[in-house]
């Protein structure tokens, strides 16, 4: 028999609720049980009951930890920090510090949820915040990029960090051996970019950082799977994210007033519009729900807001994939080295200051 | 009768050179002879002379000027300032300095035109580089992006100086008299992103600057048409516009895939290929040809590599309506202003320097 894996889930998280997550836990029910995964489900006891009443498959894997406390989607991470304690959301992190769960899921405030899953678990090495991840879909199928969003500004030592991260989360959710790793810049060269970047590309070609380094992407290698993961600063990568959402809504919206020209057009578009739905749907960067704040010691998945019972489901196969892989310590591992690494540099330089560009 | 404008071309650039130039220019002869506008071909003389002989309406709006000496596209900078001299690029700018020409146009190399432009017209005020400019094609029509990949590292005054360049720019080419102008951040709050966009918007709030300011827009919000011109640093900006285009590619290839499905896909495809084809054109964010340095004492307008007779005419077009445009005048003064109130602001810090944050 396989042993169990306990899945923490906050059930009131996200623009929709129970109403999306017990039904995306009821999704792949059948797949759960095979796999001996469990769910305990922070939240409101009487909607929770209401809602596995509707989904007996489900009820069998759920344990419902009751509260009534909800952190509300507009407040704000310190608000939340204060007076979070006991939330559902609050619960569902607490629940990993106290070994009763092995990853976090929720489609709650992210501020909040990154503040609160900071002070209950902490960060790894010397890591300030976790990094936000985007599964992008890609020629290949899907590229890890990271920080979307939550680290603004990224000095060469973080952005190495987050390769590391990156690389490890690519292999445990995709099978990839030795995922290739790219540092975003605007050119190939290696005099390109601005220092931190540069500094950065050093420190992976150098090889104190064990990776399969490819060097730099520009931003149209992201959608073009040139590499596995897609390493950039908090505040390029989330405009590059927001940029290329924006591209596919705009492309949707253009494609439909396009194929209302002609009437040739018009019994095209009808006739092809279901591929189109999909394709647009399947295309757009937020597609793939599920992403971990990597750092964190500790898994915690972050789904949208806006997830439906497929996203949240998607979400909590990151979840079980990564609590089942060796991801954490691997991780682990990495940025100790890392550290050694530079630590080792810093030495050889202070011992020969000449050196020092 | 019209004043005559003469706009000087690099006929030699860009990968198909005259062959794509001269039909380029014949496109809207009628146009041109007109408008009084004239042409200076900097090229090889029998290779011009052998284009014009196909095109009798261009041949009588042009003037040639023989070099035989070409920039290759692969020519470092620093090697082109170099050795430059006489070829057709620099000659073309060369008109400028010489008060033949309102303005060069050339398709050839980017890094070579702006490293020539620059030695030969020099910047205005204190800029260090020209700007770059996409005019990106949004829900309203284009929106103008800069800088798009010339400075890589920009602090404060230097954003600003790109809203200033860009704003009279857009009201030059799209005749808006007083376009919107947004700074691209990862949020709309006030304390989001890093200090150098946090200190320009300060700027531009404060009204020292007298632009029509709307404050931080998002990467989703470029190609919503939120405003008129987006102002970014050129690292962050050459990472969204090439991610973009990376978007377009990729819904274009996996569009047809997706319409290549099922028999039904396909005929829906078949009758409405040609208005895809159309639209995934007209979306990619390079399609708009003609883009001017900005920030130089002189109009130079640089077109694709790989242009085509429509991008050329497109980005002679550009040239002539900046040319006979108040944007240089405009450019001037309001970056004379933003020196002074800088230089202003500068002192009551010193005079108070409690106030210091």
């Amino acid at each position: 028999m396989p042993k169990t894996t306990i899945i923490s889930v906050d059930a009131m998280g996200g623009d929709h609720g129970p109403s999306v997550i017990v039904p995306g836990i009821a999704l792949a029910a059948d797949h759960w049980a095979e796999r001996g995964v469990h769910f305990l489900l922070h939240g409101v006891e009487d909607v929770l009951k209401a809602e596995l009443a509707r989904a007996p498959a489900a009820a069998r894997l759920c344990e419902i930890r009751h509260t009534d406390r909800v952190i509300a989607s507009d407040e704000k991470p310190a608000q939340a920090m204060r007076r979070g304690k006991g939330s559902s959301m609050w619960n569902a992190v607490e629940a990993i510090r106290q070994g009763e769960a092995a990853a976090a899921v929720s489609a709650g405030n992210s501020g909040a949820l990154m503040a609160i899953a900071k002070l209950i678990l902490r960060m790894m090495g010397e890591l300030e915040r976790p990094a936000m991840v985007a599964r992008w879909p890609s020629l290949a199928g899907a590229t890890t990029v990271l920080d979307v969003g939550a680290n603004i500004d990224c000095d060469a030592q973080r952005l190495v960090e987050f390769a590391i991260m990156g690389e490890a989360f690519h292999r445990a959710l995709n099978g990839v051996a030795r995922p290739s790793v790219g540092l975003l810049n605007v050119g190939a060269e290696d005099q390109k970019g601005h220092e931190e970047v540069r500094e950065a590309h050093r420190i992976l070609r150098g090889g104190g950082v064990d990776l399969n380094y490819h060097g730099f992407v520009e931003g149209g290698d992201i959608s073009k799977s040139v590499v596995d993961v897609v390493v950039t600063d908090g505040f390029t990568g989330n405009v590059a994210l927001k940029t290329a959402e924006g591209t596919v809504r705009f492309i949707g919206a253009e494609l439909r007033a396009a194929l209302t020209g002609s009437v040739l057009d018009k019994v095209g578009a009808f006739i092809a519009q279901g591929a189109l739905r999909r394709l647009m749907l399947r295309l757009n960067p937020s597609a793939l729900d599920g992403a971990p704040l990597l750092g964190l010691k500790g898994l915690v998945v972050k789904c949208h807001g806006g997830t439906d019972a497929r996203g949240f489901s998607n979400g909590l196969r990151v979840a079980v994939d990564l609590a089942e892989s060796q991801y954490a310590q691997e991780i682990n591992a990495s940025l100790e080295h890392l550290t050694a690494t530079l630590a080792a540099t810093a030495r050889d330089d202070e011992a020969a200051p000449e050196k020092i560009a």
